[in-house]
């Protein structure tokens, strides 16, 4: 993955989003991750954010260290992480994400989140930090990206009343901001940014 | 690992320092790893920052799926990590940092840094985050918050000009922050983030 702009600029791609119907988008086979990692990629190389997916944590239990070749490790096992996926700086801002999607219609399950996940954004909202979701929903090809304080609230009414245990897609309409997806980054999730930071939206304000 | 503070505050330390001699710092066989994840629970339960170290990076080649037991990686290799071991949010700012050790008593080496390290706190600093290197002379018992720039501008001129390999700890001693090892939190290099953030030292600002 290289991207050369001969000044450091990236190109205009909304000519060349019109040469790629939208209708084909999420037709290559590309999991959400894949796509954001392209995306984050995408950004790295104009110089406008720092984000990388965070590595899955191991546990590792055997290591073997042959003669002149690369250690390999014979034995671990996957853990759990204690944060979100994804992280990085824009404009001096501390973003914390995570990507989700869903092949439901109707609404978004909550089940796709952990109560580790929702600390660790509840942790960061008190830091200032911009804190959000992107959702896909895959089978309506539409991408959101919503604000990690709307889904704290919803999460709490959820364990607490034992209420409803998913997001309504209307209320992703209403409180999120959908993205548009093009060629170029291939989730411009920093538009939903953007409006996070203009509306103050899922930020912490005294 | 759980500090329980009634106000969530953390308790005034000075006092617990004096019964812990500083001579004491660094014999409990904790390397700087260690008391840096201890630090940043610390910073966590006190709702002061949040900052975590990121996951070494592996490659899974095989996986294996026993029934009715959990998933055990059977060969993966350890990959070459494109940032720096930790990153968080602080009061809206964004950090990112190393940290590491040296035997030596007189400089710092510069191999202790690789490339990508440094370009990517070159990249941080582009987007207004405060990125620095906390480092130890394991055999002065000497810690400093030294700022990312510093090393930048040092680690470029090392290679253009085959210049010294290492960063004398008279540079470090002028343009780094001291850090007085405590008992809570270890490492507090949270005051040499107030000296950067204050100081504007690190920072690229226009």
């Amino acid at each position: 993955m290289a991207f050369h702009y001969p000044n450091g600029k990236p190109f205009e791609t909304q000519a060349q989003s019109k040469l790629t119907p939208t209708t084909n988008y999420g037709s290559r086979g590309m999991t959400l991750e894949e796509e954001i990692n392209l995306s984050n990629q995408y950004y790295l190389d104009a110089d406008i954010a720092v984000v990388h997916k965070k590595p899955t944590p191991i546990q590792i239990v055997k290591v073997d260290y042959p003669k002149r070749s690369q250690a390999v490790i014979k034995e671990a096992y996957f853990r759990t992480p204690s944060t979100t996926d994804y992280n990085g700086v824009y404009r001096g801002f501390y973003l914390d994400f995570e990507a989700k999607e869903t092949k439901n219609k109707t609404s978004f399950p909550l089940k796709n989140f952990h109560a580790h996940q929702i600390k660790h954004m509840q942790q960061c909202l008190k830091q200032d930090g911009i804190c959000f979701v992107v959702m896909r929903f895959v089978t309506l090809k539409r991408l959101f990206v919503y604000p990690a304080s709307d889904l704290i609230a919803i999460w709490h009414a959820a364990t607490v009343d034992d209420g409803r245990k998913s997001i309504p897609l209307t209320t992703i309409e209403h409180d999120g901001f959908e993205l548009t997806p093009q060629l170029q980054p291939l989730i411009p999730y920093l538009t939903g940014v953007d409006w996070l930071i203009q509306t103050k939206r899922g930020k912490n304000h005294e």
